[in-house]
């Protein structure tokens, strides 16, 4: 034993050092693209929005290739479904992990399913090593991560988390006119070999693996990323209302252009971004609808969006004040009104868990870093009720959502090797 | 006679006075009232596109309304209806009048309809005031201009023009899929009555009356506006291209993002012609399409329209130059490219026309003043074959296509007064 690995023991104990050991690179490539084959497209990209046919199906092969007498499964009221390893002291709380397999409609090959197969290579790994651990172990495949069939996303997450949400998620339906109540029974029925279980259980930790979505790793030539936290993000909408008049016949000088004046807000919001040069900023203005667009007409109406996030709260509540001082700022010719959609602070992983993940990413011997999360992610729920934080793999270019989302195999080998350590340390203890 | 009379007289002849004189202002405000009926909305709006069932209905209403020993409806093939009053000299060029009685999906009571109605309050006039021109007087029904349901507008205008254009006019098709050429073979059953004509026949002189549509009479005071031209046009449309990603994950250093780029070029654009502080100058961007627009999504494609007008080619020239190199200027982040659509040059409507119409407008007494029109018309197409004049009356605020547009009586009395004199004066030469 050298003195890395010697150290590794001592910071995660043996178990974890042997849970990593018996990672199966080989076998966790083959089940992620065995899990991808449901809805690949040909241009590579995957379509498996929640509880579609293609992710029932996806469900049930998971189902039937982890049916040993360890291994339970089971299923809550959001169709939340979990994998538990049985642990020696079996009423304690489970150490968790996993992530969700639901896609944009189309999405790339990784993103959440990673999280999840990584979590199911850990099992593997575990049944290899011969290891017990003390907490059970389980996997969680969240329902609706992505949200682009039912809106919100993170319905699963968000309801396992605080339960009393559920309730206005059941009659949300999707373009087709499906309730996510009817479609989570259509996902109980799909596994019948899943056993009720509850939202709400008590969890002991929680740890996902996920791609980074972003190209900070990929730019450091950091392979793994342990992730401090989730950064706030504050939604706004802004409408601009003008005159609607001739464009041949209307003087400059009497128009009343919500187009133009809505070009201009947004190119001096564009400019408050910049000047800030704060590298943790995120500001998008992703939509811009004007009403009635014509070639030769004024438009008399635009609403744009604001997306803004930062990990500090305080620089979010400066920032948006700077944006409404933009907005309100007299212009006799048109009426702004800035509305807000959306807020969440900022989520600050438990220092415990990092540290955890810390010990097992040193052990892989692999150039890391710590970051934060610019994406949402269903950590950010269980955060709300347990110790909780992430492990990034890089993406690469940053591209995620698309067909062109990739990852090296050395590197999702990696990161499985790492949440084998964290997981197995903190079930052992 | 008072001087002012015998001055108007002697600049258009003693028929144009009497002609001016008989024109009735309440049977003008009644024909136009009645014809506002044909498609008349609870609103006050008025909804009749080119050669629907609304718009057959009114030209079978006027054919019926003018149907005198004098009078000779024709049709050509086009759909352009003529109601022609015998001249002395049957064989002369015509002097025509009229505009177009189509109108926007939804539009005001006058625009164009205005032009024809005046027209034919001439000929009532004629007929009371017993005056038989030398040459035969013309109100031509122009057919399609305003384009909202056959794409290109002054179809009608066009092809009487440039016969040759008719052939690519007939399959167009509307948004139903009825091409040209069955709407106008059901206009021509709708009107029995009307002979056969030809395109491209011979004219002596054309004026057309039509609201302003603008607001420059109403805020100088001025009842009439002598017509000198029509400003040139061009369309652009510009596409910027950059790179979707992931709102939240990615730094702003790192983005390609077109909805800002687009948003930088539209104020850009726009600060550029408020620096020309050029009153006659247009321009406009009316369309702003982000491509698969979300709210944290960076938008890859924007395309945006622009509507450049001027009364000079050579200001046209230089703006264009000017944009161009805006659009062109160094952005690493995204890739611009900017394509003409359309372009028409300025209209430079003819001094003889312009001076009969001075002394017609002089004779009514209102105050009046000359000025350029912004809008197209179907005086327009006119231009290229005979010498062609506007006379516009005011449009309340300047709003047109609009329920809301509007024009007090009086002011429309005066106009046919004037296109009375007028008419007569160059008729009767």
């Amino acid at each position: 034993m050298n003195q890395a690995a010697s150290s590794s023991t001592h910071a995660l104990g043996a178990e974890a050092v042997t849970a990593m050991e018996h990672v199966d690179g080989e076998r966790l490539i083959a089940m992620q693209r065995k899990l991808a084959s449901f809805g690949l497209l040909a241009n590579g990209g995957v379509a498996r929005e929640a509880l579609t046919t293609v992710e029932l199906d996806a469900r049930r092969w998971l189902c039937s290739a982890f049916d040993g007498p360890q291994y339970r499964w089971s299923i809550d009221d959001a169709a939340n479904l979990f994998l538990r390893r049985a642990g020696t002291d079996d009423d304690a709380a489970p150490v968790m992990t996993g992530s969700h397999i639901d896609t944009q409609p189309v999405g790339g090959w990784l993103d959440g399913a990673y999280g999840v197969i990584a979590g199911l290579e850990v099992m593997r790994a575990l049944d290899d090593a011969g290891i017990r651990t003390r907490r059970p172990l389980e996997v969680a495949i969240w329902t609706n991560e992505e949200g682009s069939r039912f809106n919100p996303g993170a319905m699963g997450s968000s309801a396992f988390a605080t339960p009393h949400r559920l309730g206005a998620f059941l009659d949300v339906c999707d373009a087709a006119g499906t309730s996510f109540r009817a479609a989570r029974d259509a996902a109980r029925a799909a596994t019948p070999a899943a056993q009720p279980t509850h939202l709400g259980r008590s969890v002991h930790a929680y740890i996902e693996a996920h791609i980074e979505q972003g190209p900070v790793l990929e730019d450091g030539g950091q392979v793994l990323g342990i992730v401090t936290g989730i950064q706030g993000v504050r939604w706004f909408e802004v409408e601009v209302r003008g005159c609607s008049a001739h464009a041949g016949t209307t003087p400059l000088s009497a128009r009343k252009d919500a187009l133009m004046r809505a070009a201009q807000l947004v190119s001096a919001i564009g400019t408050l971004a910049e000047t800030q040069q704060d590298p943790a900023l995120r500001l998008t203005v992703g939509r811009f609808d004007v009403a009635r667009g014509s070639i030769n007409t004024i438009a008399d109406q635009v609403v744009f969006t604001i997306d803004l996030r930062h990990p500090d709260d305080t620089t979010l509540d400066r920032l948006e004040t700077a944006i409404h001082d933009l907005i309100d700022a007299n212009d006799a010719r048109c009426s702004t009104e800035m509305r807000s959609l959306m807020r969440r602070a900022p989520t600050v992983f438990d220092t415990r868990i990092l540290d955890v993940l810390d010990a097992a990413v040193v052990a892989t011997g692999e150039p890391f870093r710590r970051l934060g999360s610019g994406a949402f992610h269903d950590a950010m729920f269980l955060a709300d009720i347990c110790p909780t934080a992430m492990l990034f793999v890089p993406s690469r270019q940053g591209i995620s959502h698309h067909p062109a989302e990739d990852t090296a195999e050395a590197e999702l080998i990696a990161g499985a090797r790492a949440l084998a350590g964290a997981l197995t340390a903190l079930a052992t203890r």
